[in-house]
């Protein structure tokens, strides 16, 4: 019966054909893999996760919109196409460049050519405490354990005599401004005042606080100004209370003190307010940009290594609007992740590498039911005509038909019921 | 706003109506609720999740046929609709009978009425090395560690150079040939054989094995001859070899031993020969019967404590086909509720109560894709009539439109595609 199955390939194993190793399949990871699969190469992707996730919808599922499983897609599913191409999941700790060797746990995998796409990881700036005392979004794992801790202290809230501790319980602080903390906290504040109102006839859930805590004086920055007080408004419609101009100095268990000497006792803070290029960036000995990022050539080749390309969150490459860096989003990602494959055929052939081009779609963040902000080409969209277009966006990009089914089905559930079906607390309590 | 809202009940306070306090929101306790919802009584609802479990699917839980949200449904959704009943998510450690007091952490909770229906835990039968060594599958975080368990042994399995430990890691013993059993070694079969297959080109997944194994000569006792051998067949075509009469000695790391002293070496074991009443009734000092499991009066109540009843799995009461047990199935449960639920209204108002008596529905399980078997009222079916019949039961039973159309999505996807999209391993390598 498996006649035509191939042998095992074990890791001291050279290939014949060149290999490439991609580290990531996250969006980078991917796009490189979709314009390699069918090439004259082995293809070798490596995640620490068996899935892809689609990351834009998680702060859905760290606030019970959708189950974790209807943003995740085993990659293995998603490479059986590729004949050429193979994953194995597991954790590089290291790479050795001159020996071409990817570390991992206890092997070595070699490579011809390596594609860097790990993403990217919370950025603390270095503050200790941020780490310790905050929720935040960069994986399923964060968003389950965002949404235990939701649903958790409003379970303790409930049956909490003293008034103060209480209202501890019914604060949330959301610290960043940008897409990620918007978006949550539009979405937490309609779950609170739409959904848990119901689930607690016995509890004030007026008195809950959704708090959206940003140190410029701006949110959304990377929408015109006329979409920036656009989300402002609906925001405030929403209940959610927007501090502007204020830095967070520390966070401690239930409270923020912030670098004006205030102080917020919020018993959830959510960290939203910084990323940085993977901690697998920090052994490798290359050179970091800002934000711990990889600088790259244009190429997307990094100097001094031809063999090493490097895409998407974790790199740094000027050349956005002028000489700012392309912003950590998915469609750099993939453009990056086309651009890296063509390079890599062009090396094999002795063709000159091409720089990255990157064509701007635009940018889009949706502020609860029925409201969101879209800039591209010039056109400003706000209200219910730009959240039908982030709605379709987003429902088409999802990888995999049973994913698109699952999350149409939660968003028509919720949108009809006022109701967010995935309100569970997984593992028992805290 | 909120003029309408009710005070937040403390622990301390003896509401003016009676008071029923129910411990489980399973099948059993949500049934007295429904029975109880809009009676001149309080009802607090106890659990230790805030979700209701619908276990019958918890198998395809496990391996990857669903998504844990699919399958509960948060206990406050299911109670909104009663204003005399509230909820609270807690642990359950005690029980004062003579102060009418429900013991949790840090607080106790009075009743005028008791109703445990707490459900059924694993029985090791006092063997440390089942508990230590065996997945099993009596909950959702069961279901994840199993689901995560099976795709990890893949995982390593791909990589793993001895041959020896490749067929360890890809063995899967299953222990009780009851309905748990055959249709997780069924399920288990379809995925390794029909998708796993697909997902490791170079794995010959031909040498997974899934063995069931059955202390007795027969494999599904509630059922007919006739319906037992069609399992078996149906069994032997997906490729699940079973043992019969082969009892577990003990289980180690990766290695099953039997009382008649042979070993099976299986990377995964899978506990399914036998439950016992909840562990909350270890500390209560009331007379169990065999399994653990507390002895009732034919009405229900506890003998010499006229204010606490108990239902479902946690129970055992004689007269079911004579003089047997009934039955820990959810119908059993969930009639029984009703009669708790009358009989603590015939107690209020001084009638008598009266004895369970059970409607039998019958018994069905599934075998894989297209077969099933199904017995009641003298009626005896198998294969594709049966597996319809089995489909739509359990859809129907189901809690929750949005539940339905995320199982419903599932099947229909799984069916088609012989693909199954919810198959991560969560929370990273074990």
């Amino acid at each position: 019966m498996n006649t035509a199955r191939r042998r095992a390939p074990l890791p001291s194993d050279r290939p014949a054909r060149p290999r490439v190793v991609i580290v990531g399949a996250g969006f980078g990871g991917l796009s490189v893999v979709r314009h390699l699969g069918g090439a004259p190469l082995d293809v070798l992707v490596l995640d620490r996760n068996n899935y892809h996730g689609f990351w834009p919808l998680l702060y859905q599922v760290g606030t019970a919109g959708l189950e974790p499983e209807a943003i995740a897609y085993p990659v293995r599913a998603i490479l059986r196409r590729y004949p050429n191409v193979d994953f194995r999941m597991c954790t590089v700790t290291g790479v050795d460049f001159a020996a071409r060797q990817v570390q991992i746990a206890g092997a070595t995998i070699p490579y011809d050519y390596l594609v860097l796409a790990a993403g990217s990881a919370n950025n603390y700036f270095g503050n200790p405490t941020l780490a310790a005392h905050t929720y935040s979004l960069k994986d399923l794992n964060d968003a389950k354990r965002l949404r235990n801790r939701i649903l958790s202290a409003f379970e303790q809230a409930v049956s909490e005599p003293d008034p103060t501790r209480q209202q501890t319980l019914l604060t949330f602080a959301i610290v960043g401004g940008g897409p990620t903390g918007v978006e949550l906290a539009g979405a937490l504040a309609e779950l609170i005042h739409q959904v848990l109102r119901k689930d607690y006839p016995t509890l004030d859930t007026d008195r809950a606080r959704v708090v959206l805590v940003e140190a410029t004086d701006r949110i959304l920055v990377a929408f015109p100004d006329r979409l920036q007080r656009s989300a402002l408004r609906r925001l405030a419609q929403l209940r959610v209370k927007v501090l502007r101009n204020t830095a967070v100095e520390s966070v401690g268990a239930g409270v923020v003190t912030f670098k004006n000497g205030r102080r917020l006792a919020a018993g959830t803070v959510v960290w939203a307010a910084g990323i940085r290029g993977a901690t697998l960036l920090d052994g490798l000995g290359l050179e970091l940009g800002r934000g711990a990022r990889l600088k790259v050539l244009p190429t997307l080749d990094v100097a001094g290594q031809p063999a090493v390309f490097a895409i998407g969150d974790m790199v740094y490459l000027a050349g956005y609007q002028g000489d700012s860096p392309y912003p950590q989003v998915a469609p750099v990602a993939i453009q990056q992740g086309q651009q890296v494959a063509a390079n890599i055929q062009a090396r094999l052939t002795g063709r000159p590498l091409r720089p990255f081009r990157y064509f701007d779609k635009g940018s889009m963040a949706t502020i609860g039911r029925r409201a969101a902000v879209f800039a591209a080409f010039g056109i400003q969209l706000s209200g219910v005509i730009a959240w039908y277009g982030w709605l379709v966006v987003h429902l088409m990009s999802l990888v995999g038909f049973r994913n698109r089914l699952v999350v149409l089905t939660n968003w028509t559930y919720n949108y009809f019921t006022y109701d967010r079906g995935v309100r569970l607390i997984s593992g028992g309590p805290e």
